[in-house]
């Protein structure tokens, strides 16, 4: 029973329901284990919520945008 | 110093509450941890971030409402 | 379909069997979500890796031999 | 940046990267953020800490080989 | 490319700036990896949601203006 | 109760140490709440089992000594 949880900056619906629907596929034709054994959790995060390197995703957008 | 996370769909306050005493309860009395040592996090999820198979618990949802 | 982590230090096999038996059938009697829909993860790990307050256990339980 | 975890049994090596390579080419396929932006992290447990029902995987396996 | 995830209950916006700023930093200095690549997730729950000994956040904070 | 959980490739013992002290710290610091109060769990994990933008540590350490 593989449980595969997606963390992330906060998602489309049709995205999430794209990643449920692929992330299963993947998953089961790589292992071997039938699609109908696995969980999946899409754990959205606020743009606050979330950094790399110290900054925030929120921040960084920003200097993303100063940048265009 | 145990932690215990329980993700699943959106759940009733009360029903969070008794969750929170039980689990703990439980893993206390088999582990004979002490209770006041125990760490329990409720993670509830909205049912289009969770899903069985490849089908978030919005559509199983739909599906059983359909058959009956 | 919940998904419950239990996250603590080394267990024996009969307590982890017994814990994933008896955290199952709580959640489903307190939540109604029949038990087969119930995914567990026992998560152990080693003295070092777990801390309460900034000591690992490996310190608390040094502390507590000293003190007896 | 996404963080992908996916927790199972014990997986083969050759698995494993091949996992690795598939979750993060469907994500960035389905999300849109750039491969080289995805964690991915394998969490591989004993048989006897992952449960499903209530049964670990060993007693699954014990149950399916006595089955067939 | 470590990833630190926190979890507690809800904080005010300057600090989660403030411990993912703090957090990585500290990673970077102790562990010598670059801070860039460091991935912090904060996750917020409500009170209700996370509890200490059986008790929920919101019990103890009870607890607290009780005896004061 | 915040919990603090690190998830990297494999540590050395005295950087495991000094990682949980000085997390706890900055936390206990930023955010005012008592040091006694956090739970840390260091997640250490094989290079094969952890990937950025699709490659392995072993791969991507394999690529820089190749480099050098």
């Amino acid at each position: 029973m593989p449980y595969i949880a997606f963390e992330s900056a906060q998602l489309l619906p049709e995205i999430k329901e794209q990643l449920i629907e692929r992330l299963t596929e993947v998953s089961a034709e790589v292992t071997g284990i039938p699609k109908e054994l696995f969980l999946v959790s899409i754990r959205e995060q606020p743009d606050d919520n979330i950094a790399v390197g110290g900054k925030t995703i929120t921040k960084l957008k920003q200097e993303l945008t100063e940048k265009t």
